[in-house]
């Protein structure tokens, strides 16, 4: 596992465009259009331009459960193929100069609002229609449990996710230590779901909207076919409140959206109406 | 570069306390208290316990700039001494379970309220005094880059800086992804400070505050001794808002509390009065 030749890094460091794994195609050093791309608009108020990646799941999951509640959170959902380099057009880094999926134009006030990095277009919306985010004293704690999991969940894609299944080769150190760091995350999220119901106390938040698809995801083996690896059984609690998220119809519909793989019947690509729902077979999703 | 062994990990991931690199001793899978300890309380609502990292520096940053605006914002930074191991005492984790510094108690309530990250703190913290936090349509955009901060970080901090500056072994594939990703992040700042005097527009804002002691660090040649290895001087535009942010009194203070490194008299170990400074030359802080 230490079997690792050590290496010394140039004074300046350049691009080998040739050294990227899986992802080669999509990582640069540098940001920016890399050519010309305007976005479609649709009719609603909010335009949302994602994918369903965990970070994708979390806006239209809370836009659904909007809906649900009868706020009039109607958006269109286009799809942004990442592998494709959909992110780069330059109608995209408009809306996002990070080139990152989602990304959200809120065009319901007199001037177009961006706002991109998923954290902040679940509490932009929670507080736009003044849900799913508590006003009382538990309010620092939703903000708490939101901000670790934008703090955390790097850890989990960005590096277990990346060392463990992406790269191109296997390094036993990098493994090792997202390994560690991810397994240290399920552990404080497991006690502390096994004194509360949700992530923040009593009341469904867009804490649990942010965490359950990376953390819940993981918990029923859905992300980097790690959870024998990471034994994610043992974390009781975390799995009965990722079943318990899980079968809302909100978060069912939510995973559905701009959903590009796994069987075609959870696929709905763009959505831009309640309707676009009804010919898919949402019994189809996992679990 | 490529010259990294093949490795296959086991079916299940263990433990090996062996190989942990620098912080072997504070990185752990499981999360919870080691060892009973009480955390001391001052005098002031808010009770801040910390460390002079970028993300201690953050909080502590807010609120001496709320102080300067006038607002009651006083409070008792305690030291938390992470390589001791402070962080997984009995009191520090009930105030933050996730085991990180900063964490806040807001005392100022009939109930004590916990925040922990430093994302969720200083948002928190912007919302009770409403300020530097715009409430017209540019808080999308304060929001946004306050999230891109706290999702990007990681890639510095536990990416690029563990890779290049802490591992037991220099690993060219990790280091070269991690720089690839910090350079695409140094170049987003760039861009955006290129057409905004301000990360989020025309204004100061937490925005400002989250980035600027990660990227303004590194900038400066502050973090990890990587500077020259990721060009830093070739972002002009970070360069010239770098050094205006770090010029601003309350920056400077903001800088020394919590600081156990680094000139003695740029040290304040832990601050409970605006005079606690007086006997300090603030000047001797870098640059």
């Amino acid at each position: 596992m230490n079997d690792v030749p050590d290496y010394t890094p140039p004074k300046v460091w350049t691009w080998d465009q040739a050294n990227g794994g899986k992802f080669a195609n999509i990582n640069r050093p540098i940001s920016g259009p890399t050519h010309e791309k305007t976005l479609p608009i649709g009719q609603h108020p909010l335009q949302l331009y994602s994918l369903a990646t965990p970070n994708g799941q979390k806006v239209t999951i809370l836009l659904e459960e909007l809906l649900a509640l009868g706020h009039n959170a109607e958006y269109d959902a286009w799809l942004i193929k990442i592998g494709d380099g959909d992110q780069f057009g330059s109608g995209f880094v408009d809306v996002n100069p990070n080139s990152k999926i989602p990304a959200l134009m809120d065009r319901s006030g007199p001037k177009p609002i961006r706002v991109f990095e998923s954290g902040a277009i679940i509490l932009y919306l929670a507080e736009k229609f003044g849900a799913f985010l508590p006003k009382d004293d538990t309010r620092g704690e939703c903000l708490s449990w939101l901000f670790w999991q934008m703090g955390s969940a790097p850890y989990l894609g960005g590096g277990f996710g990346h060392f463990y299944a992406y790269a191109p080769t296997k390094i036993g150190y990098a493994i090792d230590r997202f390994a560690m760091e991810v397994k240290r995350q399920l552990d404080v999220l497991d006690r502390q779901l096994a004194n509360n119901e949700f992530i923040a106390g009593n009341t469904y938040t867009i804490a649990d909207i942010a965490i359950w698809p990376w953390y819940g995801g993981l918990a029923q083996g859905w992300l980097y076919d790690g959870a024998e690896f990471l034994s994610v059984q043992d974390y009781k609690h975390l799995q009965r409140w990722t079943k318990q998220i899980g079968a809302r119809p909100a978060v069912r519909r939510g995973r559905m959206v701009n959903r590009t793989s796994g069987d075609p019947a959870s696929q709905l690509h763009e959505r831009h109406a309640a309707s676009d729902f009804e010919t898919r077979t949402q019994d189809k999703l996992q679990p």
